[in-house]
């Protein structure tokens, strides 16, 4: 009897109809003589509306205590969807994430899965029960409940599926799979059958909001084939898996985008040790994420740095920056809030030049600047004005051909 | 350093600014150098849209589930309560039943404590916390959630304070205390500086709503000190406690009155052995609770049996009695649902003749026809018509002059 694990987003059990209807999907799924997990997030809009309730009383909700509020959420919807399967007749138990063995670190509000204890899991199994289990959530040694922050459910369902060694882990979500682009900005953009991990990283750090890295960090971790498909539909979708792909290899396989970019750059940073630190250290202690670094090469003793951040952070960063570009000696700083970013992905170029070049004459073709450049094994990105992103990638998915498998 | 429990019931617990108020309470109570155990029930009308959401999905949701469900109205409260006590400045944490260890039976809905390990609330008061427990909920030996049923949160907050061995436990609610009689229809009912367990027992069972009966019962069972209050002022409420009363003894303490009273009567029964048994048998199995029961005196072979249930359950009860009928060769029912219930209650009762008929004189003087008669050792108890009721009531005080300490 194989084991499989399913997780279902908040949008796919946003109410009770939409709950019913993933019932049926589990049922089925059971009935073709599997043992099934499912892993459930807050229904729709509660995660929202406790966090709204909790700004009512404070701007700043102790971590611990948010997180025991939040947790509320997936218990409840989990109760919801096993009170749905008894309903139609299949033996159902919900578990919260304590009960699922889901031991995690203290760091509240984005705690790290630290093992799984699959005990309860097995026993109900061994009762011939479904077992729906409540996302994004875990406990620490000390009993206290932690959330897994960004990603948490997807998170939680690869986790289960790794330590119940599960035939695959099944994320169904409001999309389709992944594509080899957007397809609301490409219309011939294909849905791939099959990605491997790391693509699928690069797409997803890269604009491709179809899951969150940390789950494909932990599927690629132990090898375990995660499916991204559809809720509201039986379409299949798409695997990502560590195998030897199906479809060619050696192949551009997407291309993602991102229109949050902000650059910001300083002019006439001095060659001195430590001025990279004088800058990138309190924006770190600002809790600004910094993307893509570039210096230009400094032949003489003055270098401009640029670098990009996530749109919303400019202001933040702004105020960091200016005061340390008095106190380093450098010129001055400026920023362009009107950026995106492409990048092509794709396992196949490691092994094979050509694609950098085939990248940057069609950039110039369709008459995009291109601003920085920066590189991975698997990924080119250019950071390019935002109003010529979606030229920029519907002329790539063209120049790649990736509108036929 | 003395430890006090407090439990502030749902509506003292509505939204943010009830939760804030109730937060400055307990913060004092901390502030006069107190260890302080609050303990909470859901907000408002959680608990009741949890159950509408499950009954979107079944009729008969599971209890496993429904307990899990329900006990996650506690768990917001509680972290509410601590992000407004921690706003205010005061250290403050969050604790589900589980980990407030309140450990009980398997009986979902209605679970039992079966102990209390205080452990992990002791270290908290070490860190110079206030504790929020959940209200309403346990675990079982198996790790799985449960509900105490009705007046749950109030038998928390004694069973807590028992094993903390509490100075006292405070149970906030939306009257100030235990009244002579109901101020709605006693205007100059007098609020009880303090009274008995046993005299607070019979005043829950016969009609006074202030407590549940269960909690009550477990402060005698430890002899453990019980204030009622109110929770939007801070007018001294009354103390339920074992110990000599404060106010002058054997004395009727308080009228306790029930309207939601109807009666059955079976005509004719045959005076064979068994019969009883074939009547209450089958309403124990329908849940029917029967409260008095009296047989008049049967010289003869023939008898007329009556009982009285709650008003809600007649129909049920008389489907369930009215085949009985048939099948013991009675010679027909009959049902009366306009009555009501007028209790006298004082421990000096049992020691001192009188009372009854200081009741009945009174009774009979206020133009009030009695329909059966029951008594305890602290309590004498009259089945009227329903519209006499108040003004039994209004006589009843007045005769036994409560309306002076």
């Amino acid at each position: 009897m194989a084991i499989i694990v399913q997780k279902y987003g908040g949008s796919s059990v946003a109410d009770a109809d939409k709950i019913k209807n993933v019932a049926r999907r589990v049922a089925a799924t059971k009935e073709q003589g599997n043992d099934v997990v499912v892993v459930v997030s807050a229904m729709g809009k509660t995660t929202d509306n406790l966090i709204a309730l909790a700004n009512e009383i404070t701007d700043q909700p102790s971590d611990r205590e948010m997180d025991v509020l939040l947790s509320t959420g997936e218990l409840v919807s989990s109760t919801i969807m096993a009170m749905a399967l008894r309903e139609m007749g299949h033996p159902a138990i919900s578990l919260s994430g304590a009960q699922a063995g889901i031991r995690t670190s203290t760091k509240y509000s984005r705690a790290q899965i630290l093992s799984v204890d699959a005990e309860r899991i097995e026993k109900e199994f061994t009762k011939g029960h479904i077992v729906i289990v409540a996302g994004f959530q875990g406990i620490t040694q000390n009993m206290d409940i932690t959330t897994l922050g960004r990603g948490g459910s997807d998170t939680t369902a690869v986790a289960l599926a790794v330590e119940l060694k599960a035939k695959i882990c099944e994320i169904y979500t409001d999309v389709e799979g992944v594509y080899t682009s957007d397809p609301r900005i490409v219309p011939d953009a294909r849905k791939l059958k099959d990605i491997g991990y790391e693509e699928m990283l690069e797409m997803a750090s890269y604009g491709a909001s179809v899951m969150h890295s940390r789950a494909v960090e932990l599927g690629e971790l132990y090898q375990m084939p995660i499916q991204v498909a559809a809720s509201h539909n039986s379409n299949p979708g798409t695997i990502i898996h560590g195998g030897t792909p199906m479809e060619i290899s050696n192949k551009v396989r997407g291309i993602a985008h991102d229109m949050n970019v902000a650059k910001i750059t300083v002019v006439g940073v001095p060659d001195k040790p430590g001025v990279a630190t004088s800058i990138f250290e309190p924006l770190t202690e600002a809790g600004i994420s910094v993307d893509t670094i570039v210096q230009n090469s400094s032949i003489g003793r003055i270098a401009d740095l640029t670098f990009t951040v996530n749109k919303n952070d400019i202001d933040k960063a702004m105020k960091v920056v200016e005061p340390v570009v008095k106190a380093i000696g450098a010129e001055s700083c400026e920023s362009d809030t009107k950026l995106g970013k492409v990048s092509v992905i794709g396992s196949g170029m490691q092994s094979a030049p050509g694609y950098a070049s085939t990248m940057f004459k069609c950039l110039f073709e369709a008459g995009v600047n291109i601003e920085l450049i920066t590189t991975s094994e698997i990924r080119i990105t250019c950071i390019i004005a935002e109003d010529k992103v979606a030229d920029a990638v519907r002329a790539l998915h063209k120049a790649f051909e990736l509108e036929t498998a």
